[in-house]
């Protein structure tokens, strides 16, 4: 057994099984503590929610709790493996969102036998909660789960497998055009991969400016064109009316490869026909789709980036869902919209163009990081994150009109 | 508005709302901590769990954790509020589980249309606990909702409001019946209330030697006899085959009354009516079914219990439920079986016969306590419980062959 492996082991058994545990926020000492925790003082803030549901933000743990629920049925790279076995990362999940963003949070691994009896089990216990992150939903049920929990609960509901890799890709994306000096609205995009993270960071490219029929989504069979008579509605709406059918066909001349599929997929040879600055970002996690040394070696033009944490420009969502739901929560939002995602968006992206704190520095081991090639996204663990999206994202929420609560927080 | 009412509301509400919280069990400061904590380390946990589900336990919170679920449908003594009023209770059992046996616990409240629905959603949702706490959940659809649920979940299904107050009421029945020099297998008992707890304390007395057929039970209607034609099946389990009708007639003689019905229906009248020496338990809360003072003014050579904190012998569930599922998961029991509740009732009146350590006087207010007539049942808040029940109900886990493991724990 690896070291590693071993260690992570260790790391998850002891000297405790598992990562989050459940602690009292208020006395329980004396007597008189448990009367009024418990029968008979727990009766009056009863009564109060039942006159109005909105004191259950005032009385109980409501508005700072995300629950983070899962099928297990598209576990990180590891695939369908069932619900139990998804708790260590839906655990790890709530951790993240503890650490981060100082929201309470606990894992639900739910068993179903339909995707409607999924959605009713998440709908009927969805009021216990602030807001809900689904995670690890394979496609294309998840897009049809995320729409109808969205419609059918008055919390938010984010399925941050597509919209937290989409929002760190469009911000990242971003700055690598501003740097490349190229127009989103000119780029040439060819999106390796049609699962839940595809279509979101497509979707949400659109609405920062890029032209659906510019964008080339390939899936196993190759480039998803508007003859093709097997697809999903999901990719339905990204067929490209051309006669491109192979990924080299389409990489000729390309600004922009996004890559959300598996390793190695990208050959130096497709890499080597894009358009002069092109930009990468290969995501398949933990190998991407072509290794960072490779690709420069072949394009020394590019800007890069992976989701590992040992290449510059890491894509990982730990940059946006902490405090994304910190700032949806912290105004009681009933949503977390498409104004709220492109306000985590240009957040993410004015926070790297700004000088990186020292801590930062050592936190990530690097002496210097300034805005460019090699530092587009900003780090995980810069403190300024959780101030400046949750503010970005709930200035948002009211500004949309989905924000209960008109009141932004004093975000230190 | 009251004192007391606005100190319970208060200390809901400030500093932070609620009463529960989350923390991390482990470190994640450095890179390499969310390593291990998330990607990419936390597929090594997930990948033992697929191929053996018990390793959930190794790697995970799962072990530790109990779920408080309620549909809302009879909160306390307020009625069906719906689920999201009955939170504050939720969240007052979570934090009285980690208060009193170090358990993690959290609260889920569930809408549904229809009881399946309720049933459903509860299955689907409970291997991502190790046992299941239902509270609140009016009768008699409580009696199918956790018939069901014990069936259908491989962890402990325990509807408190049925057994805890079975256990506790059991523990100084049998008490008092030493006290008064009775035996339970002779006693008249008269039970006041055909709801879950009445259903729940009758079944388990005659698990502990009373007859069935010297009970008398009553509801709104009077009492419950062989040709009533409008009775549920709970209540048919105690249709005494009796020309009996009225309180007054069943009290004639009786060796014991048990409340759990509403304030002041126990007449001194009918109270004077009872064989010598007779046992009052009136549960009612927070106002009983006769008030101790009138009763030992009607009756001096009573035994009365109540479930106030302000007389003496309190029926309180805190005293059993925290430290049979702090045993039942120890073992990691696969249910709560009548074995184990049995164990939890000799041991709580074991302890009562014991010396009183000094800070539980101190906890009671109380110069002295010794087993009497003022003292059946412990106090809450005295510390010997937690081992004492929990290593009663493991080796009953054990001995029942309900228990995963078959290890006891060193309780202190």
């Amino acid at each position: 057994m690896s070291d590693f492996r071993q260690r992570a082991l260790d790391y998850h058994a002891k000297p405790t099984p598992g990562k989050i545990r459940v602690e009292l926020s208020k006395p329980a000492e004396t007597v008189t503590d448990l009367a009024l925790a418990y029968s008979p003082g727990v009766a009056e803030p009863c009564r109060e929610i039942a006159e109005d549901p909105n004191a259950a933000y005032t009385y109980t743990g409501k508005g700072n709790m995300v629950a983070v629920i899962s099928n297990g049925t598209a576990i990180l790279g590891l695939g369908n493996l069932g619900p139990l076995a998804s708790k260590p990362v839906m655990e790890g999940k709530a951790l993240l969102f503890k650490r981060f963003a100082g929201l309470d949070s606990i894992d639900i691994e739910v068993k179903h036998r339909t995707t409607e009896e999924f959605i009713n089990t998440v709908a009927n216990i969805a009021d216990t909660f602030g807001g809900i992150n689904l995670e690890d939903i394979k496609a294309p049920e998840c897009f049809e789960i995320e729409q109808e929990l969205i419609k059918r609960c008055k919390i938010p509901v984010f399925h941050d497998d597509q919209h937290g890799t989409a929002i760190v890709t469009a911000a990242g994306m971003l700055n690598a055009l501003e740097i490349q000096g190229k127009d989103i609205g000119d780029a040439k995009i060819v999106c390796m991969g049609a699962g839940a993270a595809a279509v979101a960071c497509m979707e949400l490219l659109i609405k920062c400016g890029a032209q659906r029929e510019r964008i080339y989504m390939l899936d196993r069979k190759g480039v998803i064109h508007t003859r093709r008579d097997d697809l999903t509605p999901h990719k339905m709406l990204f067929a490209n009316n051309t006669d491109k059918r192979t990924l080299e066909d389409v990489m000729d001349g390309a600004d922009i490869f996004v890559g959300v599929s598996g390793p190695d997929l990208l050959p130096p040879e497709a890499l080597s026909l894009m358009a002069p600055n092109p930009i990468v970002f290969a995501c398949s996690n933990p190998d991407p789709e072509i290794k960072p040394e490779v690709a420069l070696a072949t394009r020394s033009d590019l800007i890069m980036a992976t989701g590992r944490s040992d290449y510059p420009n890491q894509v990982n969502n730990v940059l946006c869902f902490p405090f994304i739901f910190r700032g949806a929560l912290d105004v009681r939002a009933t949503a977390i919209n498409d104004e709220m995602k492109v306000a985590a968006v240009e957040a993410l992206r004015a926070v790297s163009k700004e000088p990186v704190p020292e801590s930062v520095l050592a936190a990530s081991n690097a002496e210097s990081l300034s805005f460019g090639k090699d530092y587009i996204i900003p780090k995980p663990m810069d403190p300024r994150l959780c101030a400046r999206i949750a503010r970005a994202v709930a200035e948002a929420a009211i500004n949309s009109g989905v924000a209960r609560l008109e009141v932004i927080p004093d975000y230190q």
